[in-house]
């Protein structure tokens, strides 16, 4: 895996990941037993009665996944510590057997005022289902390291 | 568990959850394993040279631990579907054995424009730990029930 540091970045370049991921109904549920166990996430026949119409994975399952994005395929950047997000929306509702593909888009990056091995990166992330609707966007701010000298 | 539907919100009101939530080393490591096996949140010996100082949960934990509070505890608002958040930082990091605590800061409430059984509600959501330092602090943009008729 490729990694992508300071340097390397060009604000504006658009970056879709090779990459999918599939999402489980089986995976779904255990997920939000765990973490969000509200009836639309753990209970699929329930889950109908809701605004949903059925079973949809929970917020920080979607979360979850954009991270899984961040680690794993062709490439990643030189993440040193992840510091916020922002305008993160839930667009759509991720459905079992969701197939879902990551856009990232590099919006902004800075030096670091104190330490010369790294700066800020600010990223538009974007994940989309099978059907090309996006399901989730955020901005996410982090720390990203410079080149090893 | 007592339900907070959209009548019940007091705009202003701030409610801290008299649960807490451990965070432990097997935990960190077993979740960022799964979703964002970065070296300082799975490896507690090479985490020492990261700019942490040693091992921390990844962002995708911690969010998932604000959505355990989010259904844990002595109550819970009638959420309907998360639509989003604003202002997500991680303000401090969160390492094995800290206790987390939660508080919940009700900011907005309106009603939906087209539906006349829910309101759309913003939340301030903070997770400290204990130390009583702000280690995570959102606000959160969820459909909330009304009292059902």
């Amino acid at each position: 895996m490729s990694i992508v540091y300071f340097e390397d970045v060009e604000v504006g370049q658009k970056w879709v990941k090779s990459i999918t991921y599939q999402v489980k109904k089986e995976e779904i549920i255990e997920f939000a037993r765990r973490w969000d166990p509200r009836y639309f996430h753990v209970d699929p026949k329930a889950a109908v009665s809701s605004v949903f119409g059925g079973l949809v994975a929970c917020s920080a399952h979607i979360f979850s996944i954009l991270s899984w994005f961040g680690t794993h395929g062709e490439r990643r950047t030189a993440s040193m510590a992840a510091l916020g997000f922002d305008d993160l929306h839930m667009r759509h509702p991720v459905r079992p057997d969701d197939t879902l593909s990551c856009s990232l888009t590099y919006l902004e990056k800075r030096e670091s005022r104190s330490k010369p091995d790294r700066g800020i990166l600010r990223t538009a992330a974007s994940l989309s289902n099978q059907k090309n609707i996006e399901v989730f966007s955020a901005v996410i701010i982090a720390m990203i390291a410079k080149r090893p000298q």
